[in-house]
Formats: structure tokens, sequence, C-alpha cells
């Protein structure tokens, strides 16, 4: 709003490089989802959409996709989409209801979508669904602003300048 | 056992024998538990304790195990206590507050006690520790009980003595 | 599907019709819901908007209102959503996130929307906000279908017709 | 008050009477537990135990107890529980299990104990009892301490040497 060279208000495209950024630099590192064979689909600030095929390896002894891998794409989803402003958040609390099962070969895609974020915490809803099908899970996760950026430095630099928008929020 | 016309009342070394079969027979074909490296430690009616050591691919980016292994562990040891009695029985819903972070090396213990067992559903609760030391994760889990045995037939056979136990429960 | 006169598809206007029908049989009785002054806004199927005045009895020691009224409106909201169907349904588990306090005055609204119903289960959630104004609860609630009907006898009577189409989601 | 250079230790005394007079301060101003005919059972740091009748007007079309009042109360009781140390803490999550009805005359008893506290946030588990009876309900509550005292300026009179105690725990 105010035109000085110095402190340009964030813009669509601004926060939304930001949380392109955000997600590249957390997936380099993130061991987890990458064994896991995740894939992120959509990224945008406050939401994620990441998928993941049903292995033989992720199935108990009913034939089904264990519901703890269900969990761990949706808790991914998650993280994704509440680290996307570039300040470190993690999961306080979850909860998930198990709707129907998951195969072997089955492609789930849980897609998280923010329903509130005020202060430190968040919340944020995360569906899971076999791709092209039916829903299996539904996931709700509390989230928790800790100290730090994802991208260290990153708020003393170009794209810094998004993060006004969000004290607006907090 | 006894192939006695009246149906003896199970006790407890029969329920404590018949936990330890179904936990058996459930592992033999679990092979999500066995590939995230899991162990169980005890298992008796109602209750089991699983341990898991964090790997390295179960690290996130911040070099922290991933909230959903710690999950996994606790919905695994939440299935063995559910099931115990070879009645099968799935998860409808699962609730978890995250108290610390877990790292690579540490062994996670999670032990699962019955609080509630009535009709189709069951609720319990699941404490995951480092083992020795700190407890990291609560998961309170919901258990609907469905169609049929982990050992099927066994209900028509010896060990079957232990069903009338549960009857009295539901 | 048999177009037999005997058994006619449901309509939207029949299942709407048997969801007002069964709120009011519901709320004739229900001396909870009229006793905190609720009041219902709308009613469809799988569906209920109530809201209700913060009183000065509903606040506690900081002046505001106690999180067990915001819960019990979202639970009031439930379960007109989830017995609009006519077949009993009760709350098996229900979580709620407090987002921002309510204070004396505050008309609250609870609405309450199906995200999943199949077999006996099914999932709602309830978001409950100061009438114009902001959020100030997020409800998931977990119902289970119990033998009978809301109004009993109706399933052998015209509008009993629509049952079938549940049948399909089940 | 007392103006020794050294700072006693907390003891078990201290931190008893500080919780007893943290419940009689929230108690005189809350209008809301009052109004529901509750009743503190016991309180200690950490733990309370309140009591609540069922009344007519708590009942549903259903002549059971409405859900929200048994979640109320075990909100009520989780509250002073949380509260206890003399740091104004609110709930910011709960979840409540439902497992069997209770009906006009019942008295409710709901016990609070605490699982974890460290930092802003604790865990709570609360058990709500027919006195002398079944289990009714099971709730586990989320605390998160904002600034501020229950009783202002008591952290600077003598029983403010309870305090440490506290800080060693988060």
């Amino acid at each position: 709003m105010n035109s000085s060279a110095v402190d340009p208000q964030p813009t669509p495209t601004t926060t939304q490089a930001l949380a392109r950024q955000v997600a590249d630099a957390m997936w380099s590192r993130d061991h987890a989802t990458q064994a896991l064979g995740m894939a992120i689909v959509a990224i945008a600030p406050g939401t994620a959409t990441i998928s993941m095929p049903v292995r033989q390896d992720m199935v108990n002894g009913h034939g089904i996709c264990h519901g703890g891998f269900m969990f761990t794409l949706a808790d991914s989803a998650f993280a994704y989409a509440c680290n996307s402003y570039n300040q470190n958040t993690v999961a306080s609390a979850c909860a998930i209801d198990f709707l129907a099962p998951a195969r072997v070969g089955d492609v789930l895609e849980a897609e998280a979508v923010e329903r509130s974020r005020a202060g430190r915490t968040g919340v944020y809803d995360i569906t899971v669904k076999v791709r092209g099908g039916k829903t299996v899970a539904l996931f709700r996760g509390k989230s928790y602003r800790i100290e730090g950026e994802v991208i260290a430095g990153l708020a003393n630099a170009t794209l810094v300048q998004a993060t006004p928008v969000h004290a607006k929020n907090t």
C-alpha cells in the first residue's frame, strides 16, 4: 500500500512464490516423505496437496494400507500447508477419522486446507482420497508456530515482504 | 483343550494364550510393522507394548522424527491391543498430541491400555515414550469391531473358550 | 429403483420434508436446547444451523462464555443434522478447537455439515460463529446410528420412502 | 511478602494451598458452573474433581442427558485443574468419547488428571462417571497458558514461592 521502495506490500504473486520456495527447501531435507514415495501435487499459501502410492510394505495383516501411512500422508500435507509462510510451524495435535480402506496400488492424495490461523496456532483440515475415487480419511491438525524460519534469513531478503500480511492475521 | 460338553469358563491363562496367538498371527502377515523395524515388547488381553527405533528415513527436514511414524507406532500398539480377543477390530478414529520431538537413534515404545470396551466399540490410550526417557506423544484411539476373527475358525476350536468372557463385556 | 406404486423413489422434496418433521419432533421433547434459548435457523437432510444467545449464566470467571456452552450448541446442531434421516443416531465422539472467546450478548450460530455417512457411522463438521462475525470454534463429530426412528413408525408411512436413498450410501 | 533474601522452595503444602485459593477465586466469579449446580469435590495441583446432578433441563428428546452438559462438566474439571498453579490457562482443544448415557437424577463426577505440562501447553485426561457407577465419558483437553494470573498479584506475595517449581516443569 505504502509505495515506499523499502517495504512493498506482499502480493498474491510473492506469497505464492514464497510458498513454493519454502516447500522446495523443506522437501530437499525431508527424508521421510521422500522415502515414502510422496510427491507434491500443489502448493500455495496455507494449502498443499501431496500424493503417495500405497506400496506392499505399507500393508498390514488384513491386506489393507496401515492407517499410520494414511495419517503420515495427511500429516505431511498439513506440514507443507502450515509452513508455507516460512515461519517454522509444528503439529501440536492431530485427529483422524478412517472412513474406508486403501489397498496396494491405490494412489492416495491428501489436500490440506487452512481453517483458521491466529496468534501462534492454526487449524487445518486434510482430506485423504484415492485419486479419482472415494474419500478414505478425514484429518484435522492443530499447528503451533515456533521460533525461526524454514528458510533462515529469508525474512531479511526480498521475499520477506510477504511476512507483514501474516502479522495482520495474528 | 477340554473337550467337555459344557463350556468351561475362560481363565486368565487362556485369554493370555489367545492374545499371544493372535499377535503372532497378525505379525506374520503384517508387512508394515515389520518393515518399520517394530518389535512386540509385551502383549496381553486389551494391552500391547511395541517398540520402534527411529531411523534416518523417518526423519523430516528439521532432523526430527516425522510425527507420522510416532503415530504409526502408536496405531500399531493400538491394533494389537484391540485385536487381542481374536475379534477383527479396526481403528475408526484416533487423536494424537505431540509433546516432544524424537531423534534418530531413539528407541520409541508405545504402550496401549484399554479404557473402555462395550458393544462394538472400545477406547484405548497409548503413551509413546523414548525408552527409559520422556513421553513424546499421547494417542487415543477408538476401535470398531467388524465381522470375523483374526485367526479364522478359532472360535470353534479349543481356545474359543475365551470368548464367553468377552460377551459379558459387550 | 423399482417404479412400483408401493415404493416410490425419495425426492429432494420428501427428504427435506422428512428432515423438517424430524427436527420438529425432536425439538418438542428437547428440554436442554429449549432451556438454553436455542433456535433452529435452518434444517435440511444432513445439515442444520442452530443459534444461541450467550447469557449471563453461561459466563465463567473470566467474563467469557464457558466453552461447554459453545460445545453444547455445536453438539445440538450436530444432533439435528445426523438425525435428519429419521434414523436414531447418537454422538459417539466429538472434538472441538476453540479459536476465540464469545461474550454475553453475542448470538452464536452453529452450522453442521455432513462430511461422510456410511454404514452406521458419519462425520460432521460444525462451525460456530458469532452471528455476522468471527468464527469462535470448530467442532467435528462422529455419529453412530442405533436402533429405532426419531418418529417411530414413520418408516412404514409415506415419508419412509426416503430411506432407500440412505441405503445406497451405506 | 516475606522479605527473606533467599527464595524458599515451594512445598506440597504451599502448592496445595495455592490450588485451593485459586479454585475459590475462580468459583466466586464463575456463573456458569454455579448455575449448573456443580460442586468442587477435590482440588490439588494439576487435578480437580467436580460433581453435577443431571437435571430435567439437561435432558434431550431421548430422555437422556445432553452430551453437551457431560462435556461442560468435564471442561470445568479441566479448567480448575489446569489453572491450579495460578497461571491463567484456557482450553485450546478438547475431545470427548461418549460411552454410556446418563439420566435425570444421576450425579456425575468428573476427575481431571494432568498427563503433561511443558512450556505453554498441557494435556489433561478427564473421566466422567456416574457417582458410584459406570464411566459415561472420556475427555482429553489441551490447555494453553495465556498472560496473567487467576489471582492477580499473587505472584508477588507469599504463595508466589510456589512458582519456581512450575518453572522446572516448563
